[in-house]
């Protein structure tokens, strides 16, 4: 084995962080877009597929991990490249548990498939859109470094709130009237908390980016003092 | 201003970090005890203040990346002071979250106490002394290095997951046969679930602390290869 110098393969490695970060930001997405489907078309092999294909996305966060690792120990970056690579370690452990949060969608749809429907499911589907678009433009954001976008996504997080409060208020009064739905309202009302939960890490990536690039212009200006 | 140079200050200045970070896990700790006993001897006042001061928690939150950040820049460490600073990067988010559960339950605790009381409050309180316990436990171990600790702290979160499980029965019980106390359940419920996310912070940290003290052996040799 052959030692790299630092500073070697630099841009060529982060590069590559980054496109795994978008690889594990599509993989996220792809589970969660399943686990809603799989709610609403009460589809039981989509899933259990969700249930079960954890794997891949827990292997991408060790190998992200570690690739930011590396970059740190060996290459020791210097500003914008330092706040990329530590926004990466961040970003990597949003992804994780939006991976998480795909499972705990996928289980309490599961529940709520063995029982009869509740209510026609609009709101929610439109949450799992919207959440996996904040997402989706959360981690462009943070490859083009660009802020206004970043911006777009913490707006958005106010209609996701929202059609929250309206799953929940809507569930509430049918179970008031009708207590055999209590069951299942509240795996549909988790479901709801579980896709705001998932705007909440799509909002943590776009808090990171805004830091990220703002920052690094402060950092810059106090290093050429 | 004068330009320190790197490795002059490191150990003291990786120390005030670990110190800082042990300072804003005490804080949310409090801020948890706060919501929980606001919400048991259904005080408002002691409610409010939880829901007002969430501002001591956010300073810390950028100080302390601020910190980890100029540490990483201006000092370049290796090995395991890397490791430490970005395990750092890491808990500072999870105790920067249990500052926001906090809130949570102080909000969701708002609520309930508007309304008559559901059930005797014994379950919850036992969530929120566990929860603050693995908080401190896997602050510790991060401090201490403390691998046997930080495994301590995943164990016990199998504890938390059972209690919330018994409330959510116990209050599903209680809704099938009551409809009028669905809302204030939900309260409860929300409590609850809002505990045992502060209890995976607390394992997130643990992992973290495992991870940066075992991965720190792996790196260590493939240095001297």
């Amino acid at each position: 084995m052959t030692i790299e110098r630092p500073h070697r393969h630099f841009e060529e490695d982060l590069g590559l962080l980054k496109t795994r970060l978008l690889e594990m930001g599509g993989i996220a997405e792809d589970r969660l877009r399943l686990a809603v489907r799989g709610l609403v078309e009460r589809d039981l092999g989509a899933l259990q597929s969700v249930l079960t294909g954890d794997l891949e996305i827990n292997q991408l966060h060790i190998e992200i991990d570690d690739r930011c690792f590396k970059l740190l120990a060996l290459q020791q970056p210097m500003a914008a490249d330092l706040r990329a690579i530590v926004a990466a370690v961040k970003i990597n452990s949003d992804l994780e548990r939006v991976g998480d949060l795909a499972v705990n969608i996928a289980e309490a749809a599961l529940r709520y498939v063995h029982q009869p429907p509740v209510k026609e499911l609009i709101d929610i589907p439109r949450m799992g859109v919207l959440a996996q678009g904040m997402l989706r433009d959360a981690l462009d954001a943070y490859v083009r470094r660009d802020v206004d976008l970043a911006k777009q996504v913490l707006n958005r997080d106010d209609e996701l709130d929202l059609l929250k409060s309206l799953v929940f208020r809507e569930l509430l009064a049918k179970m008031a009237k009708d207590p055999s739905i209590i069951n299942a309202s509240l795996d549909l009302i988790l479901v709801s908390r579980h896709l705001e939960r998932t705007g909440d890490h799509a909002t943590n990536i776009a808090e990171d980016v805004i830091f990220m690039v703002s920052a690094q212009d402060v950092r810059h200006k106090a290093e050429t003092t």
